[in-house]
Formats: C-alpha cells, structure tokens, sequence
C-alpha cells in the first residue's frame, strides 16, 4: 500500500472554513527535523503508541471491538467510555503513519478499523458498552436514554476524530464510511422535533464540524450546533458539571468540569469558524479572559478543583491540591489553536506555546510510559506519574496530541504565510499570492532565542510574488530583532503580536530573529493565596521548579527562599533530563528549628529564621518526577 | 411522668472504668447560668430542636420508621443511613430533658422510642433501609452483607448513644431495651467465627463501650474491641477512607475520611479506659501530635480534603477549599474530652474548648437554623449556611453537642474537681475526700478572662475535706493570677496545666482566676503554603476573623494587611451578632490596579502598591455568614 493523503488538511481543517482568519496546514507541510518537539514525537512513535496500545489490550478496550463485532465471547470490560481510549490512540497512530508511514503500525490500526466496521450495527450505532452490557440499565434498548452520564456521544466524537485523521493521514476512507453511517444514524435520533438532549460529556460537537469539513454533509454541521444550542436548557439536569447550567452564549465565566466546558468551548469555536455568529465569538472570548485572567495556573494548567474535576472559584489556584488535568491543558491548546484560526490573534499562540511547553507535557514521563492526570505545583515527595490508569483518558490524549503537534506551528491566509512555534523544521506549501514556497527554520528553540528561517525555495513572478511573513514574537519575550538578508528590519517589532514582514521573498533569504531569554521572575496576583510572596521561574515559554533532588546539600525545597535581585544563570546539562536548560539561582535555606511540634505560634518581634546562602538549581517543570519521587515546589518565597 | 436521672452519668460515663483518670460528672451537676454557652443551648433549645424534628419529617427520617413500624406505606427516603440523623437528634432532645424537662418534647421523643420498639423486628435488627429497600442489592436478606459502604453498625452505635443518652437523662429503659436487643443480635453475628467483619464508618465502638457502662453487658465491651482489633486487616477493602489501611495500633498519622478517623479514634479511647491497654494510648498520643502539628487548622478544624472527606498530607491546610467538617470538628471534641479523661493533660481540655469556640459552633448560624458543612478560612464572598443537606449528619450532630455541652466543664477524681471550661455555671458534686460540695462560677468568658469562683457548700469535716481544686489554666493565655480568698495563690500556674489548689475548702470560699487574655497574632508553619506570610488574629479561645461587611468605606477583606506592632484594641458590640467582641486593628488596603486584567506578571522593583492605611474590624470567626454573603478571610498578610 502506498501513503496518500489529503493535501488540504490539518487537525483542524479552516481551508474552507468562510470565518477562519487563518488556514491550517496540511500534515504534510510541515516537518519536524531534530530538536526539542521531534525528540518528543520520536518518544511518542518509538515507546508511547506501542505502549498505548498493550494497554488497551490489556485494560480490555480492543476485546470489547472484539466482542462487539462477533470474533470472540466475553463481557464488557472497563470504564464505559472505554472506546473512547481506542480512538483517540487510533488518531494519534494515524497522525504517525502520516508522519512516517510504517506497514506494521498500518496493519494495527487497519484491523482496528475492521474490527469496528464489524462491530457497527446494521443502523449505524457503534458502543461497546451498550451493545455488550445488558442489565436493567444499560442494554441495547436503552442507549440514548442517559445523556446526562452515559458517554455514546462523547465516543462518537472521538470516533469521529480519529477517523478524519485517519481519512486525512491515509486517505483511506473505511474509518470515515463508518463514522458517516454513525453520524446518520445519530442525525436521525437528534435534533429538534426528535429526541431533543445533549451529550453529558461535550467532545462530538467540534468532532462533527470537522466530519463535515471532511465530508462536506452539512447535516453534520447542523447537528453540532444543534447539540451546542440545546445545552443549558435542563434537558441534563443543569448542573455546570454536565455544562447545562445555561445556554452557552450567556456563559459568563469557565464553569463546571474542566474537560467538558474546554471541549465544549473548542466546538464552539469550531462552529463559528463555519457559521461566523458574533455572539458565539464574543462568549468565546469572555470565557477565555476569564480562564486566563482569574483560573489558570501559571504552567497554564486549568481546572483547578479535584473535586468533580472542575474550575474553581476565581483565585482558586492551590499549589498542592490543584488538579490541572493533563486532558485539561490538551484541551486548552485544542480550543487556543481553534481561536487562534478564528482571530490570528497572537495571544492564543501564547497561550498555546506556553501550555504544550508546560501543561501538557508534565503528563508524560521522559520514556513515554509513565502519566500524571493531576499536574500539581508542588510536592511534597509522595507523588510520581502512573503507569496507566482505570480512567485512561490523559495518556492517548498526550499521543495524539504530541503526534500532530507540528500541525499547530504555521499557517497561511491570502497576505502569506504566519509561523506561530518555533523548532527546526521545514516548512512547504503553496500561498495564493505567493505560489509554491519553501522555507527552514533552525533554532536551538525553546533553550536559545535565536531562530532562522532560509527561503529555499520560492517561486519568482514579480509583483505576484510579494507576499507577508508572519513571524509570531512570543508575549513572553522581550527586546525582539529582525535582520533580513542581513540588514536590520525595521517594522513594527512587539512582544505579543506577529512580525509582519512583507516583500518579494526569493530562493536563499533568510530571516534572522531573535529576542532576549533572560530568565525572569513572576508573582501572582494577590488574590491567589499559595503564591503570596512567592516567585515562578521562567525562561523563554519554560516554566521552571526546584526539585529537592537537585538541591546542594540535601537543602530541603520548602525551606528554600529565592533571591530575585541577582539574575539566575543558565546552564545547559546535556547529560540531564535528556538534555536540559538549568538555572541556578541565588538563594537559601531557612532553618526550621523554631518550628519543632508546632503547627501554629504566635508572632514575636526579632524571632527571623536562621538562612543558609545556596545556590537553587532549577529545572523545567515538565521534566520534574522522572528520577524518582522528590519534593517539588514551582513558587518560592523571596527572600 | 416525673424526671428521673441516673445521676452518676454523663455524656462518657467514667464512674466505674479502671483506667479513666478523670470522672466525668454527671448531667445534673453541671448548671449553665446566663452567659455565652447558656444561650447557644437555649438557641439549640428553643429553635434547633423543633426544626430539626421539623426536618426529619420533611426528610422521611421519621416516616422510614413509620414504615418500617407498619403504621404505614411507603418506601425508604433519603440517605441509607438516615436514621442516623434522627438517633443524633434523639440524643440531644434526650440531653435537653435533662437540662429542663418539657412534656411535649418528652413526648416526641417517647413516640420515636415507641416507634423504634415497633420498627423493630423480632431477632432485634434495626436498620430501616434493609427493611424497607428490596432490590437486588439492598433486603432484608442482604443485611450485613455490605459492611464497607453500608452504615447499619453505625447507624446501631448512633442508636446506642442516643438510647444511653435517653436513660442517663430520663431514667426510662425502654429505649435502651431496644438497644440492648439490637447489640445482643449484632453481638450473636459478629466476632471471631462468626461473622469477622468490621464496619466502613466507626462509631458502634464508643457506642458498644458507653452501652456497657450502662448497663455492665462485657459482651459490648468485647465486641467494641472486636470492631478495633479486626480492623486493618483487608476485610472491608483495605481503604483509608474506611479506616481499614492499617492495624489501628500500628497507625502513623491521621489518614483517610476525617469524621471515620476521630470516631475511630474516639472509640479506641473508650476502649483504652476500660483496658488500659497502654500500646491503644501510645497511638492515640502518637495520632494526637500528627494531627495537632502537621494536619489541623488554626480553628481547629481537621479533615482538609473535600475529596473523600478526608486528612490531606501534612501541612495541606487550604484556606479556600479546605473542608473541615462541623462533624469533625465535633468529633475532635469527642475524642479530646476522652483523652482527657484517660490522661487527665490540659493540652486536650485546650483543644477541645479551642474547637467549641471555633470549629463547632462556626458550623450553625446565631438563629440555629442553617449550618456549615464544611468551614473554610477564606470566602470569596460566595458561601452561606444551608437550611439543611441531603446528607445531614452535620445539624443533629450539632445539636447533640450543644445540648451537652455543661457536661464537659469539670470532672472529680480521688484528689478532688477539675474545672475545665470556663461560663457563668453552677457544680453540685459529691467529691471523695470532700463530700458535698457546691460552687458557683461568675466570668464573662469567653470576653473578658476574670472568672470567679465562690464555694456555695462544702463539708467541712476537717482533714477529709481538705481537697484539691484544679483549674485549666488555658494554653493560649499569659501572666495567669490566682487569688484565694482575697490572698495571692503562690503555688504554680503555667499556661496549658491546672493550677492545683489543696486546701479544707469552706462555704464562701472565693478563687479568683485571670490572665491576660491580649490579642495575638499567630504565624502558620512556612509549610502551610495559603498562610505565608499572613497572621491570625486570637484573643482568648476565639479566632478572628474580616468580614467584608464591617470594613471601612466598601475595603475589600482580599485587599486588607495587618500591622503586627500595634495591638489591636477590643470593643464590646451588645448589638451585632448576639453581642461580641470586636477587634480593631491597624492595617491597610492595598490598591490592585496594577493588576488590572493579569493574573501574573513579572517582578519589577519599585513596584509596591499603593496603600491607604484603614482601621480593620475583626469579628469572631464563629459569627461570620450571619447578615448575608460577604467576602471573609482569617488569615490577613502582614505589613
């Protein structure tokens, strides 16, 4: 079998979205070459997916296929979104066979595919657990009649994802063809006139946009918003954890279980790239103020309540018991990347960047095979990341994402083309004004600033040809510079926004950018009480934390206090952490020996702690919990 | 029907258990006169009890027994362990009658025992969710076939209590009967080859003790240690949310859900005064010092985690989200009041009224008719009591320690009496070497600290009446007096022991106690991350707290610092809040316009806030949540 593939799409498709600002790219326009985000897809391809799937195997997710489709006996086994677990890692297999097309990772996922095709009832209606389960609550009869806690439409959408990857990385269309007799089978069931509900667990919403982008039935599109309009009227039960507390377009503030109120708001950014509506953008919007002004830490980690995996109250950002899904933060760059083809606004790529950089891939271990599902600010040594877990929706949703992810660096509209991340990669695709083009980019991103993009290839017709450069000067940085062919560039150069460098781009120009990296100090708002006189270190989109590992002298993280007059110094340690920027900081220890038995005393004048000047040795915070359980800690006490 | 009472009882009756060092005293000798705990009673008196009877109705609480009792149809309501709810309001009514009789809540209560007597089957099992439920899970058939989750044993302990209650206070057998037949058949179904299981929530052990004080069966006692002994062991699942983790006498730290905890370790205290067994006091002492060092808020309040109720890890003291259950905090007090009768240490009567004052009462309202499950330290101006709760432990729970709280003023043992709490009372005992006595306690505590004490009648048959008078002298207070008869006390007097007054006490005798009872503020362990840098404002055994509503010119409580060089000056305020003190305090509101739209941002220097320095109104922590929903916090950043 020969790869193909369709040309047209990305993991969200905008090329024929009438209200996207901005077009994804095709897979196979960008690729990655060596560095830091290839090493990660590297893990992914070598250890991750092969892992992923002796998991599913073994936690009885494919057996449930198996059984569903009449190859064996057995029962339902497994959470009863079990199925969902198997779609998102046949998206993220086929994001790879696009990638890098392999027989042996094709024929796995072919026989997924088979098997579904023969567990799909003769109406369209595929889920194991209700085709295999049949007590007085769930059987056949009685799918579609509990919304509000069953999860049919949720896998359908993570069906109907995976397929159109699979359709866009493969061009097969066996998955589609599946997902399509589905989707009929759930347009005919939905919808206003007929059963009238909406999914307990939001996720189809943006699917189905996308299975009408792939397919062109705009009955599909109909049904998303029709799910997304329906909500909030009670028809669940109202609770803002099954995101039914109000109709979406008078969402004021993020509510509710962080997963379903992320995907839902990505849907809906999915529906107004289609449709366009000023309110839904306009929510949109509010709610994404919101979440990053008053619910989101730091490491861009949103969902801060253990508790029903909510967001909390505003402030509500605890360092040790804040939740912070891994499937949160996937979620928040699925929803940043769609506002940021809606807007081309940059502060979304910000948002986007900072998130992969640090919410996102905390969830995974260094090999591949270990997860977190919470992602805390700090620890207090009894913490590590889990081989699996009974409700595995964070690993296959770190697969799938890390296995596309250099979809989200560049763009194109009609002016030109915008480049949104930074790593070394090559990057081809045709611009309408600028016809065929060719560039590279090379940088020692996200440890070195400096990044620089060579035109390899651009086609010369003269006037047709000018065309716009966008190059995206991250929020975070500061004192950005732009030489062109070697003579300053003299535009409009700000630290969150694009660069937008305009001109008749020929074979062998070359960009120069760069932008300062010092590492820098943040404190939190006030309001936000574990952080209160306390610092995060940063440095370019990283975050960094102490682990007491790294510690002189079996200094202990919490006793530590960071001196912020002295500028911390970077040094790179190749032999760390695979490979790893360090800071290290002016600070000290604190002792405690006051404190002895006691929880609580009263103040008394003149009674400072004795300190001990150290040097702090800080890491990136996603590289924390990979040499065993150490306390942790992101925010540190000035001194 | 005339009161009748057993007069050598009260809430843990000690008269005859070989390893208590103190006696507590009974009902009838404790006589609250007007002042702060007389009118919390008289509130739970005239206004709690009615309405949770009113509530029990409304919930089927009552109705359950009905149906079971077959004076009608219907089926089971609310949770399956509601008759817990009602069993705890027994109790307190059963407490009331004693503290005044009325005929008509006699009454109610005489038909709920009447009930009970009917509901009850005739091999002695009462439970009435397995006797009215029949479904697959949950018959009659099925009874104890579900310790770990179902709460039929402690549902029987809340039985037990409230039917040891209602003799102690009435004299009347007959729901003690009933109690007595429902242990004679859990004691014919559990125990060692029999039926070797233990319950998922603790309470029947301190229950089975105290119904063997009642009424001398060993066969109680036996199964009480039964229930202690067969737990750790894996038989209810090996969780610590069920208390089954580990053996109870090799247990570390507090673990697992808070109220299942302390009940537990209530339990093993009774079990410890009965036996001596000295490896039950060594955990107990060991779990005390875990809880109070590393896992208690500055109220007293235990049980950090909403997630599963439960202790979070030392030092995860939230101030927003911590969960600190009124039914911990009571049963804190329970456990406190047994450890000071089996250790006689003032640390426990300083916990245990420290807790009254803070962690219990500040889970009802003034009026006593909305209530707190959880209490945190901080609110964003978005938390208000509730009426009552689908899940109603906390409200009877109250009730029955309001209603009984003279009881834990003062003990006696062979040296003489122990007066532990402090309010305007009268103590009618019967002391060994002393005989009668009498005395009465005049103080405006918890206001003002001077407490007089007058010896109204005393024996005075030469050397025998000679007799030591112990008196707490408060862990939290300073510069303690004492004046004897208008004489200066010369013995010893240290904050958190007794000052021990030996001498032939006559009638008209006068002890006159008093401390500095200054505010303080108290700093949190650097490890309690939401308190650092912040202090508590204490004066006397009450916590401080801001509340929105008292601030000067709409000052926000999130914006307020404290200056912790001037002492705050207090205020008497007869006409808020049933009368209080108030602090003022010197302080400040910072202005957050620079923070406008930013939830973090980078340390600049010179960039402190501006400040407008403010007069700040500190009210007692248990008062809050009383005119409305305003923000409120108790810990207040320093200058």
């Amino acid at each position: 079998m020969t790869v193909k593939s369709n040309s047209s799409s990305g993991v969200v498709d905008t090329s024929s979205s009438p209200f996207a600002k901005l077009i994804a790219l095709a897979f196979k326009e960008v690729h990655l070459k060596d560095g830091f985000w290839a090493a990660w897809r590297a893990t992914t391809r070598r250890e991750a997916i092969p892992y992923g799937q002796q998991k599913l195997i073994d936690s009885g997710a494919i057996s449930n296929l198996e059984v569903a489709a009449g190859r064996r006996d057995g029962a339902f086994r497994n959470m009863r979104f079990a199925d969902s677990d198997l779609y998102k890692w046949l998206e993220a297999a086929s994001y790879e066979l696009a990638n890098s097309w392999d027989d042996e990772l094709a024929s796995r996922v072919t026989a997924c595919v088979e098997l579904a095709a023969e567990a799909q009832r003769s109406d369209g209606y595929l889920n194991t657990y209700y085709q295999l389960t049949n007590t007085q609550l769930a059987n056949i009869e009685k799918r579609w009649t509990d919304l509000r806690h069953d999860h049919e439409l949720y896998c359908a959408g993570h069906m109907f994802q995976a397929a159109v990857a699979h359709f866009r990385c493969t061009a097969d269309t066996r998955f589609l063809d599946i997902s399509k007799r589905f989707a009929d089978h759930i347009d005919e069931t939905f919808g206003p006139g007929k059963l009238e509900s909406v999914p307990g667990h939001p996720e189809i919403e943006m699917a189905l946009v996308e299975l009408y982008r792939s397919t062109g039935e705009k009955r599909y599109l109909d049904l998303a918003r029709f799910f997304i309009d329906y909500r909030g009227r009670g028809l669940i039960g109202g609770s803002p954890y099954h995101q039914d507390h109000c109709p979406v377009r008078e969402a004021r503030e993020m509510a509710g279980h962080a997963v379903r109120q992320l995907y839902l708001t990505s849907g809906m950014t999915d529906l107004y790239l289609e449709t366009g509506e000023s309110a839904l953008l306009e929510t949109l919007n509010r709610l994404w103020s919101d979440m990053t002004t008053e619910k989101m830490s730091i490491t861009g980690g949103v969902g801060a309540r253990h508790d029903r995996e909510s967001f909390g109250e505003s402030y509500e950002l605890p360092n040790d018991r804040v939740y912070n899904e891994t499937c949160a933060q996937i979620a928040s760059v699925m929803w940043n990347w769609r506002m940021l083809l809606a807007t081309g606004e940059c502060r979304f790529a910000d948002l986007m960047e900072w998130t992969l950089y640090n919410g996102v891939i905390s969830g995974i271990s260094l090999d591949g095979k270990s997860y977190f599902y919470p992602n805390p600010l700090v620890s207090r040594g009894t913490i590590e990341r889990s081989g699996w877990f009974d409700c595995a929706c964070c690993p296959p949703n770190v697969m799938r994402t890390l296995a596309s992810l250099h979809n989200y660096f560049a763009t194109k509209d009609a002016n030109g083309l915008q480049i949104h991340l930074y790593d070394n990669c090559e990057i081809e695709t045709s611009l309408p004004e600028g016809g065929e083009v060719r560039m590279v980019l090379e940088t020692d991103y996200p440890w070195n600033p400096d990044v620089k993009l060579t035109v390899k290839a651009a086609a010369e017709t003269g006037k047709k040809s000018e065309w716009t450069l966008s190059m995206r000067i991250p929020g975070w940085s500061s004192h950005p510079r732009i030489v062109v062919n070697g003579a300053e560039y003299s535009g409009e150069l700000a630290p969150g926004s694009y660069a937008e460098i305009r001109r008749v781009w020929r074979t062998g120009d070359t960009v120069d950018l760069t932008f300062s990296m010092s590492p820098i100090f943040h404190e939190a708002h006030p309001y936000v009480e574990p952080a209160r006189g306390c610092v995060a270190l940063t440095r370019g989109p990283l975050v960094y934390c102490l682990e007491e590992c790294d510690q002189e002298s079996g200094g202990k993280v919490m006793d530590c206090g960071i001196d912020t007059d002295t500028p911390p110094q970077n040094q790179w340690r190749e032999d760390q952490l695979g490979g790893v920027m360090t800071l290290d900081a002016k600070g000290f220890h604190e002792s405690r020996e006051n404190w002895q038995g006691k929880l609580y005393r009263r103040v008394e004048a003149g009674k400072a702690p004795s300190r001990t000047n150290v040097t702090l040795k800080a890491i990136p915070y996603y590289a924390w919990a990979n040499r065993g359980k150490y306390p942790m800690s992101v925010w540190i006490p000035r001194a």
